[in-house]
C-alpha cells in the first residue's frame, strides 16, 4: 500500500487565530445589538456592495479574516432592520442576543436532529412539550419544530388530508378520494394555506375562502351555510382553519364557535396560531384565543411574538400516531437498534418533510430558560397595550384615520387631510410609507383593507417605547403636509 | 391619556454581562471544535439528564448565566459526534468553528430572507449563483437555499409535476390531471424522493422504482421499457430521477444516459445531488456526474461534503418562470414597490415553501470565501482517496469482506469470520455495530443490501485522518473476535 498523502482539513491552521477572530465578532455583535437604536432602521444597499456580492465562483481561499471584513463592511450595515425598535413591519421578532449565541452554540455541537439517541432529540421534546403546554394540547401529541408557520401549517393540512380523505391517501393518491374534500378558511387567512393546498395537490378549489365579518373575523353562520352546501352538492368537508390573530389586522377567530361546528360536523380543526398561539402566555388576553385547545392540529411561531432568531415554529397534532403515519418511512414496529447512536425513542424526521435537520430547539429552549415564559406573557401585554397607544394617537389626530379595530397589537391607519379621493390616498399613503422608511425613522409595512391601503404598524417588537411610536406618528403627519404643501404649490 | 407602564425588553439588563458571557461561550466552543480527537465519538445521554429534559414549562426566568450553565452539564458532552474524525454515520459533514460563527452573525442580525430589499437577500442570490455554478446549470436559473436534501428535492419535485401535467395543477389539483404521472427512479433512491410524491398527493404508484443494477446504479434499459410499458398502459411518463452518489452504496447513476432518454422521451429530468452533486469540485471525479448540466432541476446539500453547519440546502431549477409559478402566489406582473424596504428584486419567498426564511446563505457564503471552492475540492478527492484506503484495509483482512463497490467515499463492508449463515452474519455485525459505539471508538453507520447487514462507512468527514481508518478497522476485529471466543464458550 503506497503512503498515504498528507491529509487537510477545514480545521483552522491556527486555533488561536480563530478563537481571536470570534471574540472580535461577539464584540461587534454585542455593539451592534445594544446601539441599533442609535442607527436608521433602514437604508438601501449601496449599488457597490450588490455589485460585489456578484463575483464568481470563488476557488482561492480568501481567509476567514477577509471574510469577516466583508461581512462587516458589505453585509452588517445594510440589514432588514428588524433589530431596531421602529421596525413594525409584516410580523417578526427582533432576536435577542443570547438567541443569537444559542444558534453559535447549536452550530457548534452540530447535530443531525432527523434521529439517533443524542442529547438533542430531548431537548426538541423538552422544547415541543411546552410548545404544546401553551397551545393546551396534551403532552402525547404528536409534535416538531420547523422552519416557521408556513411549513407548521403545511404540516397540520398534510396530517388533516391524510386522516380525513377516507382512503390511504400515501398510497393511491388524492386522485383516489372519492368526493372532494373541501377546507375552509375566512378571507383574511394566511396566504400559506393555499400554499399548502395546492402543493398536497388538492387544488384551489379545495379551500373554500368565506369572507371575513365586519371586523375581519370568521363568519361563523356563513360556514354552517357553506359545509351545507357542499355535503349538499356532493363534497366532502374536511377540515376548518381558525386563525388566531391574522396577518392583516391581528382579528382573532371564534375558536370556540369553529371548534363547536368541527365536533358536529366531525370535521379536522386546524388553528394557525403562528402570530397569536401565545397570546395563552398572557393572564389578560389568553381568553382571545379560547377553543385553541380544542384543535386537532396548531401551527405556532416561537420568532415572531417570542423573540427566538429565524427560524423556529413548532407543529402540533393532536393524535401523534396520525401525525406519525403522514410523514413516516417506516413502520411504528419496525424499531431502531436497541443501543448505541442509531436508537434512540426521538426520531421527529418521522413527524415532518426533512431528514437531516438543525438543532435549533437549542435556541428555544435558552430562550425559555432565560426569560421565563411569564415574562413573555408581560412583553405581549406590552405590546398590545402600545398597539391601544398608537391607535389612541392616530384617533387623535384630525389628519389621521384608524382603519380596523386593533385587537391584538397590529394597527392600520392611514393619513387622510381630506378631500381625496380613494385612490389619491392609496397613492399619497404609499409615498408616505416609502418615505418613512427612506428617512430611517421608522419601518411599518401596509396592507390593502377593502381596496383601502393602510399603512399597517405590527407591534411585536421588543424594543419598541412609547416614544417610538409618537416619533413614528410626528414623522407620518409632516411627511403628510410637506405632501399636500408640495401638491398645492404644483397646483394638484 | 393616562401615562404608559415603563417597557420591558428582552435585551439584557447589562449588556456588559452579555458580553462577558459571549465571551466565555466561544472560549468553551472553540475548546471543544479544537479538542474533538481527544474525546469518545459516542456517549449515550445519562438517565439523569433525560430526566431534566422533562421539565415543565418555565415560568420564572432561570437568566442567561444559568440557562448556559445547563447547556454545558446537559447538553455540549452527549452530542451525535458528527463533529468527530471517526464519525462516519448516515452522511453529514461535520462543521467548522467560522460557519458556526456565521450562524451567531446571522442569527445577530436576523433578517428575514423571504424578500424585501436588504443586502442578505443578495447574499443569497449570491450563493445560489454559486450553486448554479458548481452543477453546470445557466445563471439564470431558479434556485433558493432550503433546509437540506429532502426540501430541495420536493421542491425540484414539486415543479416537475406542475410543469409535466399538462393542466393548471394549482388550480385544479393532481384529481383533474387526465393519465396518471409517473416519476422513475432507481431502488437506491433516496427515501425523500417517495416522501415528497406522497405529498405532493401523487400516490405511491407514481414512483416506480425501477431495479438498479449489479453495481447499485439506475439500470437504464430498464428504464427504457418501463417508460414503453407505461405509455401503452395510458399513463404519462413525467419524470426520471437521476441520483449523483445513492445514500446506500455511493453508487452514480449514468447522468449522460438518463439525459439523453429525458430528451427523447420529453421528460423532466431531476437529479438528486445530495451527495455528489459537489463533486464537479474535484478535476479528478467531476466526470462521474457528467451530464447533470443537462438536468432541469438539481438537489444538491452543503451541510455534507461541504462541512456547512446544518442546516443548508439548494434546489435549482433551470427555467425560472416554472419554479417561480410552482410557489408564488403574486403573478409576476404585479411589482413589489418601487422604493422602500418593501421593494428589491429577490423575493425568495416566491421560489419555495416558506415565507419567512432565515439568514443560512450567511454561512455558505462566509465558508465558501474563507475555503475557496478548489480546497472543497481536494477535500472531496481526499476522503474518496480514504474511501479506497479503508477498502484496501477490508480486503487485506482475512475476517472482513467488502460488500460493495467503492465508487465514492462510502464503504459497505462487514466482519465475517466464515462459518456462519447470513442471519449469523447480521446478528454478529449488527453486534459489532453498537460495541463500536459504545466503546467511543469510532460511528459508522449500517446498511442492508440484498438482505446482508453492512457496516457502512460514509467518509465525508473533513477531519478524518488514516489513522483513523486504521483503528477502526482494528477495533471492528478486535470485537469480532472477542465475539468469537464468547461464542465458541458459550457452546454457540
Amino acid at each position: 500500500m503506497k503512503e498515504p498523502p498528507k491529509e487537510i482539513s477545514l480545521d483552522p491552521a491556527d486555533w488561536s487565530a480563530m478563537r481571536a477572530l470570534a471574540h472580535r465578532a461577539v464584540d461587534d455583535a454585542i455593539d451592534y445589538l445594544a446601539t441599533v437604536r442609535d442607527r436608521p432602521v433602514w437604508q438601501p444597499t449601496p449599488d457597490s456592495v450588490i455589485a460585489k456580492l456578484q463575483a464568481p465562483l470563488p476557488r482561492e481561499p480568501q481567509g476567514a479574516e477577509q471574510a469577516y471584513a466583508d461581512f462587516r463592511e458589505w453585509v452588517m450595515p445594510y440589514q432588514m432592520g428588524n433589530t431596531h425598535p421602529r421596525f413594525w413591519s409584516w410580523y417578526m421578532g427582533g432576536g435577542t442576543a443570547f438567541g443569537a449565541l444559542a444558534d453559535f452554540l447549536a452550530s457548534t455541537v452540530n447535530p443531525n436532529m432527523g434521529g439517533g439517541n443524542h442529547v438533542g432529540n430531548y431537548v426538541e421534546g423538552q422544547v415541543v412539550d411546552w410548545c404544546k403546554d401553551i397551545v393546551g394540547l396534551p403532552r402525547d401529541s404528536g409534535g416538531l419544530l420547523v422552519s416557521g408557520g408556513s411549513m407548521a401549517n403545511f404540516v397540520g393540512l398534510a396530517v388533516a388530508r391524510n386522516a380525513m380523505a377516507g382512503i390511504d391517501v400515501r398510497a393511491e393518491g388524492v386522485a383516489a378520494i372519492p368526493q372532494p374534500l373541501v377546507f375552509y378558511a375566512s378571507t383574511e387567512v394566511h396566504s400559506c394555506a393555499q400554499k399548502a393546498i395546492e402543493l398536497l395537490g388538492l387544488g384551489q378549489a379545495a379551500l373554500r375562502k368565506i369572507p371575513a365579518d365586519a371586523e375581519f373575523r370568521f363568519d361563523v353562520s356563513a360556514l354552517e351555510r357553506a359545509i351545507a352546501e357542499d355535503r349538499a352538492a356532493g363534497k366532502k368537508p374536511c377540515c376548518v382553519i381558525g386563525t388566531a390573530a391574522t396577518i392583516n389586522t391581528g382579528s382573532v377567530d371564534d375558536l370556540n364557535g369553529l371548534a363547536d361546528i368541527c365536533q358536529r360536523e366531525k370535521l379536522w380543526f386546524h388553528v394557525d396560531g403562528a402570530i397569536g398561539a401565545v397570546l395563552t402566555l398572557s393572564p389578560t388576553h389568553r381568553k382571545l384565543v379560547a377553543g385553541m385547545e380544542r384543535a386537532d392540529s396548531v401551527a405556532l411561531d416561537l420568532h415572531k411574538w417570542l423573540q427566538v432568531p429565524f427560524e423556529a415554529g413548532c407543529a402540533i397534532v393532536r393524535d401523534r400516531n396520525l401525525h406519525r403515519s403522514t410523514f413516516a418511512l417506516t413502520p411504528e414496529y419496525l424499531e431502531h437498534t436497541e443501543r448505541g447512536l442509531a436508537s434512540g425513542p426521538l426520531w421527529f424526521s418521522e413527524y415532518g418533510l426533512q431528514l437531516s435537520r438543525g438543532f435549533r430547539a437549542l435556541k428555544v429552549w435558552l430562550s425559555f430558560k432565560e426569560h421565563g415564559v411569564d415574562r413573555y406573557g408581560r412583553l405581549i401585554d406590552q405590546t398590545i397595550e402600545q398597539a391601544h397607544h398608537l391607535a389612541a394617537l392616530v384617533k387623535a389626530a384630525p389628519d389621521l384615520e384608524l382603519m380596523a379595530p386593533v385587537v391584538v397589537n397590529i394597527v392600520c391607519f392611514r393619513y387622510n387631510p381630506g378631500g381625496l379621493s380613494v385612490e389619491e390616498l392609496n397613492a399619497l399613503n404609499e409615498e408616505l410609507l416609502i418615505r418613512l422608511h427612506e428617512s430611517g425613522i421608522a419601518a411599518p409595512s401596509y396592507t390593502t383593507l377593502n381596496g383601502e391601503y393602510c399603512l399597517r404598524a405590527a407591534l411585536s417588537n421588543h424594543r419598541t417605547l412609547h416614544e417610538d411610536l409618537e416619533s413614528a406618528i410626528d414623522a407620518v403627519r409632516r411627511f403628510g403636509r410637506e405632501w399636500a404643501i408640495a401638491a398645492a404649490s404644483e397646483g394638484r
